[in-house]
């Protein structure tokens, strides 16, 4: 089959159905096989009754391997939890390379290079291989872009990494010029999708619902990720204060990045140099006036702007982080590595209100 | 003491949460034990975080007696699940018998006068002793007063019947001349505190944000105190269609009942009959446009409008779940039984934005 | 030119933005002038920033006839407001007449057959020609869809109507069986756009933001729409009382019917004449459960529900008032009329969460 | 009369509804004038429907300074509008003066000390009397309660900025030990009730439900009160970064602030020295956790928490807009210039959800 063969693991929660609703208006996609043990049997609908008359599938227990080798490419994706993923795929693993298949993790399993830093950050991690975790690539697209065409295991960002780490990307590599310390306050937002399907008190509808709060304050793990794809691993030139917040809405990631330059720059000289560094990213805006989360909540943008004062500058970034943030990224991904378009699949606009 | 004692079982829920918040406000009252199996040791701002800096207690296994004992008069709330409260107070029976207490009920364990009715629409409930039953009242306030002064056991009204009951009274008893069938749609909508405190997938933030559908369609339980308050147990003339929905707030019911009078009437006149049916009703409003939820939420009012067209009318009532629905009835039923002017501690207006 | 050349009047409303939007998705047209005389060379995304991207046009002054004329096929959809619209279409008839152009207008000018109600319902209805009115073909897809097919005018129907409508067909045309009264109370809910995108006291952040309140009771416009798309357009046998209330959401209509058949039914024999009404819909989906807004919004799905108990029946519809309800409807209804498929463009899930 | 006789002018805004809710349960004071221009005659509550019930008294056209020279003390509020305030007061100082009345003014026009600061940040201040100026006291009741307590003229602080100062003042007065620069990025978020009642688009409920965005990057006013407050006017050694968002809920502001001490210290260090630096001020609690939005809406607290990384602090404060960021802030200075307790009528908790 020409079309390129999907199988999802983690089939019920938020990510895969993500996964599908996108795949919906993707031209080159087949769902072979969506797994989820909890659901086996049990129509797609059930779990996401968004996506009623769209897939004629039930939940399975396993990939159809069988099936996947009749397609000319095949991704596999999973969006299992931290800690599960590399056990699961280390099972798969021999399939996997019997059929050359592409693997796009959502977790953070593989996101961090340095195994002590993996370790440290997320104890949960099981499979800690190191030849495997070699294999994967930080599938921030607009900064990896050739690393990822080149890949069969992607690492898929974070969503408050995606969004920080686009913000900074051009302070960092093409602003600041030298190795001295730099101070970043970054302030996140986000909406409670982030935290995932199952029911928890702090995300309890009427706990949340007009509400607004910090937390893990200083202590979010996505911290990891934004100083590692800063190049900086270790935090030793760029001190990052990172703190989350919780958002009374469903999608949305805003982060307000604030940082000190050793010069004094002007908006319109960011603006400029902004926009030539993501001249060739079609899902990177870089718009005048603040971000709006409206215009990017259910898309696959990033909307980033930027001011400066003398040498203070604030940075801001709007994405969804179901989307951008995870399965749009992680569809994007797949886009590059099979060749396609990068916007394939991808290329809608917000509702706006 | 001359202030009236005050235990609370049930103390981590919102229901006890809401007791607490209103009788900050109130003169008359000493809470003296606030009980929880779960937390007990426990500030009550563990559970309750707004409260912090207004109570100096801490959650315990069990009702003082010894200290209720030494004062004048003492209110016992139960804020228990329904099924347990009956059981529960099977317990302390005794010594609230010694104590002269009151008790004052938030679950629907003895709303129910018909043992059968509520056999059969709460089989959680597990005492079932008539004679028990016999001695509480149905606490809404505005249409039982008299009886509520000299009761001892209340069993406080749901919050959607509450909603339901001050909207279609004044046509029930004043209006409705005979003994013909009428139909009448009720359509509530609810906040999700309604659902407590315990997270569940239909309560997540994720689900009910920007969100709305009904649920328990023509099932709900409330429907039975709505036809009894209305002197129809078993609703063999009045046909209510009772549907409640979820709106995406915290707090708040809003009732709309459609019906057809058998004759013509105007909205001046019904608004004139409501006027009057509740007029000695401190907090029953007649509005003349729609009630607002933002104008009730955070009180113990209930705005009502009404609306006819030929012999078509409109009823429209809004209150807060957790106050007028819950909390804040228990305790105008409490300033009832007390000889308290009945506004004692609940006298204040909403934010409304 | 072989797609399809469309020109929208009205181009800054919410109305025009949303044809925008779901344009972008929409292989067979191409935008050739979108008319708005208070921002004529600002560029569409200076009114709808979440199209940033997606459109290198601006507005103009007037429609682009000569650019139209090459085009095999060109559709005008008026978004402008109720009263202007009928004048702007006499202004430009001839030239429609001379490209044999199809109108389609999302105001209520032409919606009402009879003049007499139009008059009475629309005051501001400035253009009362009744042999223009006469072209015009009430657009409710799912109902007149032969009609519909052969028409070159088309009267939009409105958002409140079509979720109304949707939900009383199959009980008017399949259920009820002869001329005797029936009492039908229609709750509506609605989401703020609706009113659309001038500021108004109602309408402010502030008022609405967890809120919820009726308004237009008994006397909102839409209800003359549900009567004559019902068949009854002097409601002689159908006695509506129609309520619509503000709920605190941007999109999304949720409609629930009251009614008492002179028979008694089954939920699930309901559902199955609702299923077979709707069997050739793709936009109707009967579910089982009450619909949510949730699986609705950014769609073009009505999603439908019905419950009997006895002969008591509620009926449940949710759709997004923008899509279903204003400018998905309008391009479902210009596929039908150009011989496209009914789903191009418009065959995409809602977000879910 | 022994009472506190009030007047309030520019009574039909938030601020005025605002100082009305509170005082309701306030016991020391008596409403004597309700000014506005535009409705004189009306009654209170068809500008706030949520006081139905609370007062009877119209809207009137101007203060009834002899009604109010009945009193031992008389108190007059101005919610009129920056650049409207300073003429008013002009036009009404005699009376004031022969009543030795106090004067709280809830706008901007008397918030700078510098006349020159004044100047650039409020070009449209219009009443420039530099010894008028001089009699007013910047009305932050935890940092200058003496000199309120003998002022007669306040100047109330804006709502970001007394958020801000409340969060940053043992910070720059008790920790920072010289006169070093000091980078402070303030990401600041707020309710749309800020903006006032007058509809604007971006105000919409439709443009502002579930979005998120920045407003007046490094440029809001407030920045200048709050460096006068921390004790630097003209940014000299503090080098503020301010940028202000909207939430999409109506009231509560939530501020994050992030900086690097030239030392290391720890949370609970932190933590020690602001519960001393606020041990007496009952409306600041320093919490553990983040604040949270929902402990303090209503209320006049000022949630405040504090985390240290090494040298890296981040302060979050938590507080109402239109309570300790208005209205509630000038009742609390109103009761220490008064000699009452400063809580009198403040003392009540949040609604929590």
């Amino acid at each position: 089959v020409k079309k390129i063969g999907i199988a999802i693991l983690g089939g019920t929660g938020y990510g895969a159905g993500e996964l599908l609703r996108i795949f919906v208006q993707h031209p080159q996609v087949e769902i072979v096989s969506v797994v989820s043990s909890s659901s086996v049997g049990k129509c797609i609908s059930s779990a996401h009754p968004h996506l009623n008359g769209f897939y004629n599938l039930d939940f399975v227990a396993k990939i159809d391997f069988e099936r996947l080798a009749q397609f000319e490419k095949c991704v596999i994706f999973s969006a299992l939890p931290h800690g599960v993923t590399a056990e699961e795929l280390t099972k798969i693993l021999p399939q996997l390379e019997e059929l050359n298949a592409i693997f796009i993790d959502l977790s953070a399993d593989f996101r961090l290079k340095e195994l002590a830093v993996q370790k440290a950050i997320y104890p949960e991690t099981k499979e800690l291989n190191p030849e495997l975790r070699n294999r994967f690539v930080f599938g921030l697209s607009e900064l990896e872009k050739e690393k990822i065409q080149s890949a069969k295991f992607i690492a898929n960002p974070g969503c408050l990494s995606t969004a920080s780490i686009l913000a900074l990307a051009p302070i960092v590599f093409e602003i600041k010029q030298d190795d001295s310390e730099i101070a970043i306050g970054i302030d996140a937002k986000t909406g409670t999708s982030g935290a995932g399907r199952t029911p928890q008190p702090n995300f309890h509808h009427a706990k949340r619902s007009g509400n607004f709060s910090a937390y893990k304050i200083l202590e979010h793990r996505h911290e990891a990720e934004i100083l590692q794809a800063l190049g900086d691993p270790y935090g030793e030139f760029i001190k990052t204060a990172f703190v989350p917040h919780l958002l009374p809405t469903t999608r949305g990631i805003f982060v307000s990045a604030y940082l000190t330059l050793p010069f004094e720059s002007s908006t319109a000289q960011l603006l400029d140099i902004y926009s030539k560094f993501y001249q060739d990213c079609p899902f990177v805006r870089i718009v005048e006036n603040s971000p709006e989360l409206q215009n990017v909540i259910g898309t696959n943008f990033c909307d980033i702007s930027i001011v400066a004062r003398g040498n203070q500058v604030v940075v801001m970034s709007a994405l969804d982080n179901l989307v951008k943030g995870m399965a749009g990224q992680a569809i994007q991904n797949m886009n590059l590595i099979c060749g396609l378009e990068e916007t394939t699949g991808l290329w809608s606009p917000a509702l706006g209100i």
